[in-house]
């Protein structure tokens, strides 16, 4: 088969890897009929963090059609289309009943490892092999979707639930004030989550256009422009002159923790989901201070997905609308450099 | 009137100072009833934190008679027995009514100076004027109350609020499962917070028989003398392997930061009431990978104490146990040593 292959910085090639096959009768193999890139492949794909020593896989979202399945699967099929989150975890642990299956006891990594030590497909490609298939995998009722569904299925291996992560760890409830600090294709999708959550008023900081647009179609009251200081200052205008309830921090720098830290209202809470570059600890007096709380991390989107998968199949919630830009699989480097030079919010690829 | 005053690490002395009059017509002058030692006054005693460059009041917690009030106050009255929270504060403002008074735009500190830039009597006094009276104080029913009542009553001013705010901050709930690090007065308020939210299992680190058994009576169901990765390890035994729901942190170094952190399950939230010391920024990252939460600071006591205040005077709970030793306030120096040579865990003063 041919998937997507990282070999440095600002170089991605689709390319011949061997074909996928199930190592352990747990295992599934799934058919890619959608993946897409993430804002943290740029990370690397910048040079960011540092490069592999050699060649790997790439690609941790996508949704396809079960292939095969080993002998002990029992809730997934073949012919079942699928939406697979961002990892894969077997939903029987402590943590993944305690709704953090990305700390399940027996994680895996796309491109990577599975726990057991095999190494893992990448989501951008033509096949993936999936560990945990009956705990990972979230079957799509109803066989394959209109394929106008898809980009929203898409979304739930990912960017939607990390947005909606965000939201829940900021404690977005019905009434409440929302700034969201980001808006790549994660701070949009939480905008929209903190609407779908009820949110009052929801104010996105933005400085482009089509991105104000989106985020306004997806429930934002308001847009700001500013940042830093100014922005803290203007959010906070907005908010009694304390501040909102809670911010979203969707971006992973010292800076935008930072600002988000110091939008919120005293006993306020930052939600945080942008993985975390530039070693931005956190300033424990100044939380101390304010009671200003901080939760979030790595999304777990497999605990999330049961829930909004029937807003997406009935077009309640179009979360899919993040993704600006379609291309067939061959041309990822061109999606990657779309997304690196800001000319995509979030790239599509169909095998 | 003679007040405690601090004069350098390891020197306080009770001596007599001006007698506070009413400059504001929302003051009120209390003669305080009972008195008492913060955790927090000994960072100071130690020299741990800078000295001020002159004598300055101490202490910032007391119950008392009101004495006197000015023309404005409307809900304390000559008489009225009060208790005070460790700071001044409105109860009007946007931060107060949210339930973060020790945010209030109009805030003031013992022993320092109020908003309006006059200087404040310490709480180790014979009298203290109290900024925003109808604000700050909370008024106990029945008038002054039985001798017994008065060390749980004096709790309401901080200690055990603090304590119930780091569970609070924790998101203790019935059938949480809880750690509770540090074993001080604030500490053991956690367990008895803790216990009183309905937590199901409260662990206690603590290696002071003494405080082990206070920790027992106030609901801990398990003690560990562990600390550190062992403490951690011991912690996470009792947990399915994988550590409690919620963890108080009632310190404020870095270690026990560090401890709290680790110990919480993933997904699971640290409640922090220690003031922080020795720049214990948060690792920000090891946050992000177990979605573990931190949330607290300075507690909001005044926005607390209402639900609390009815289940002391019942006898429900006795949060004054904390107190440990009774002196006169002339005696104060003893009070301070005896805290920081740990032979007691909480200093009680009578003028």
């Amino acid at each position: 088969m041919r998937a997507t292959v990282f070999h440095g910085p600002g170089d991605v090639r689709f390319e011949e890897v061997p074909d996928p096959v199930i190592v352990d009768p747990g295992n599934a193999i799934v058919r890619v009929v959608a993946a897409c890139v993430c804002g943290s492949d740029l990370w690397r794909y910048r040079g960011v963090t540092e490069a592999p020593t050699r060649p790997v896989r790439i690609g941790h979202e996508f949704v396809g059609v079960v292939e095969e399945v080993g002998a002990d699967v029992t809730r997934v099929s073949p012919g079942d289309f699928v939406i697979a989150p961002f990892y894969d975890c077997d939903m029987t642990c402590a943590n993944c009943r305690n709704g953090f299956s990305t700390s399940c006891l027996e994680i895996g990594w796309w491109g990577g490892s599975d726990h057991a030590g095999h190494p893992t497909d990448g989501g951008q490609g033509e096949y993936v092999r999936v560990p945990h298939a009956d705990g990972s995998l979230t079957v799509v009722p109803g066989g394959m979707p209109d394929d106008a569904l898809v980009p929203g299925l898409l979304s739930l291996s990912d960017v939607m639930l990390t947005g909606h992560h965000a939201a829940v760890s900021a404690g977005v409830r019905p009434g409440s004030t929302v700034a969201v600090v980001g808006d790549g294709a994660v701070g949009l999708s939480g905008v929209l989550a903190a609407a779908r959550l009820g949110a009052e008023r929801i104010v996105a900081m933005s400085r482009h256009e089509p991105r104000q647009a989106l985020a306004r179609a997806f429930g934002a009251t308001d847009v700001l422009e500013q940042r830093g200081d100014e922005g803290i200052a203007a959010v906070k205008d907005l908010f009694d002159g304390i501040g909102p309830d809670a911010v979203l921090e969707c971006v992973g720098t010292k800076e935008s923790m930072d600002q988000a830290l110091r939008s919120a209202r005293p006993g306020g809470q930052v939600g945080f989901v942008g993985v975390p570059h530039g070693g931005p600890e956190l300033p424990v007096r100044t939380m101390f201070s304010s009671n200003v709380g901080v939760r979030g991390g790595v999304a777990p989107v497999r605990n999330y997905v049961d829930e909004l998968l029937p807003e997406v199949l009935s077009g309640a919630i179009d979360p899919g609308r993040v993704f600006d830009l379609t291309l067939p699989m061959p041309e990822v480097a061109e999606a990657y450099a779309a997304m690196d030079e800001r000319r995509a919010i979030k790239s599509l690829l169909r095998p």
